[in-house]
C-alpha cells in the first residue's frame, strides 16, 4: 500500500489517500488539544500510544462481530482504515458521571449510572460541538432516524464490549466518544478511534485517571497514563 | 375563594394557597427578566397582559379538549389554577428557527421548519436551564418515560392548536415554552402560562416581534407588543 496525498489533517491525525479508493492511511500525531483547541501541547509518544490502543480495540471489536473501519496496523503510529463519510455526530456513552454531564446536571463526578446514557453532539468546532437531540439531527439532516437507530444500537454494543474488556484489566470505563461513518455501500460503520483521548478510564480500585483528563486538568503525565492502559491491555509496539 | 398565605414567588408570578387544598391563586407580576435573571426591569401593565392572554389561551385549550390547570380568571392580574407538582422540565416547541436553536445549530433566524422540533430543558436556574435529552431525564428521575411520552403528545397538540389560533389573527407562532405538572390524581396537566413571555410571536407579514424579545433585545415597547397580541386575540380586561 502506498501513502498518497494528504486528504485531511485533524487535531490528532493526518489522513492520506492510498492507491485504493476505499482505503485511507491514518497517521496519528503527537498533538494534544482540549477545550475545543484552546489548550494545546505536543506530547512525544502520544501518537504511538493512541494508534496502538485504538488498533487493538478495533481489532478486538471486529473479532467480537462489531464491524468497523479498521483494516490493519502499519506501524507504531499508522494504520489503514476503510474510507467512510463521517457522520458529523459525536456519540458519547456514559456509565459513570463525569465531565460535562456532571456539570450540565449539577451532579458529583464518579456516580455509577443505573443504565448507560447516550448523548449526541453536533461535530462542529465553530459551534463548540453542542449537545443536540434527535429532532435537531432530523433538522440538520446529518443522519436519518434509521441511521440513528443503528448508531445507538452499535454504541450500546460497543459499550458492553468495552465495559468487559476494561473490567478484566481493572479499569473503570467511565465514558467514551464514538464517531461513525457511511461506507460506499451505505453501511454505517464505527470509525475514528477508541483511546484514552476519547475515553475516561479510571483505575477500578483507586479511581486514578489514565485518560485525557490528565492533560485537560494538569493531573500528571499523559503518556504514563496511556502507557498504563496499553500495558494492561497487553498491547505492544510493532518495533518491540 | 380566599387568598391565603404565599406559597411561592417566582420571577413573573406569586402563587398563594386558598382554602381549597387543590386550588392556587396566581398573581402575575410586572417584573420582566431575561438571560436567567441577568437582565431585569419592572414594566407596568405586563402582569395584566400576560394574565389576560394566558387565561384566554388556557380557556380555549380546554374548550378544544386539551386539559390544563386553569380554573378561572379572577381579575386583570389574577387567576385560579389547579394545584399541581411542576415537572422541572421546560418543554420548548419550535416551528421556525430563532434564539438558542439558531445559535446552537449555527442557523439563521426565521427559517420555517418542515416539522416541529421539541426540546427539553432542565428547569434549574443555578445550572442555567441546560438542554437535556431523554436519557438525562431518566437519570434525573424527573419524569418517567411514560410521562414524557404524554408530555410530548400534549405539546404537539398544543402546537397544532396555537398555530391555528395565531394564524387566524395573522401571527406567526415561532416557538414557545410549556411547563407541565402532576395533579393529586397523578394526571399530567399543562400548567404555567402561555403568553408573549413564553412564546415568540411575529407578525405573519412583516415578522415584527410582539414577544419578550422586545425586552431581551431592546427592540421597542414590550407592552405595545403584548397589547397587540391581546387585541388580535380579541381579549379584553375584566374591568373594561
Amino acid at each position: 500500500m502506498e501513502k498518497n496525498e494528504l486528504l485531511y489533517e485533524g487535531k490528532a491525525k493526518r489522513i492520506y489517500l492510498t492507491e485504493k479508493p476505499d482505503v485511507l492511511w491514518v497517521e496519528y500525531k503527537d498533538d494534544a488539544t482540549a477545550f475545543n483547541g484552546e489548550k494545546k501541547d505536543k506530547i512525544a509518544g502520544k501518537s504511538r500510544l493512541n494508534n496502538l490502543i485504538t488498533s487493538q480495540i478495533f481489532e478486538a471489536l471486529k473479532e467480537a462481530g462489531i464491524n468497523n473501519h479498521f483494516i490493519e496496523k502499519l506501524s507504531d503510529t499508522e494504520q489503514l482504515v476503510q474510507k467512510v463519510t463521517i457522520v458529523p455526530i459525536e456519540v458519547v456513552v456514559r456509565n459513570v458521571t463525569a465531565g460535562s454531564l456532571a456539570n450540565r446536571l449539577g451532579m458529583e463526578e464518579g456516580i455509577q449510572l443505573e443504565a448507560p446514557i447516550i448523548e449526541f453532539y453536533y461535530k462542529d468546532d465553530a459551534l463548540g460541538d453542542p449537545l443536540i437531540n434527535e429532532d435537531h439531527i432530523r433538522l440538520l439532516k446529518i443522519a436519518t432516524p434509521e441511521q440513528l437507530h443503528v448508531i445507538r444500537g452499535i454504541a450500546l454494543r460497543v459499550n458492553e464490549f468495552l465495559l468487559n474488556l476494561f473490567k478484566e484489566v481493572n479499569v473503570r470505563l467511565v465514558d467514551f466518544k464514538l464517531e461513525f461513518g457511511v461506507n460506499h455501500e451505505g453501511e454505517i460503520l464505527l470509525a475514528d478511534e477508541i483511546s484514552p483521548d476519547t475515553c475516561r478510564l479510571w483505575d477500578i480500585h483507586t479511581n486514578q485517571k489514565f485518560d485525557k483528563d490528565l492533560f485537560r486538568r494538569n493531573l500528571g503525565s499523559l503518556t504514563e497514563g496511556y502507557e498504563e492502559i496499553l500495558t494492561r491491555l497487553g498491547g505492544s509496539s510493532c518495533t518491540k
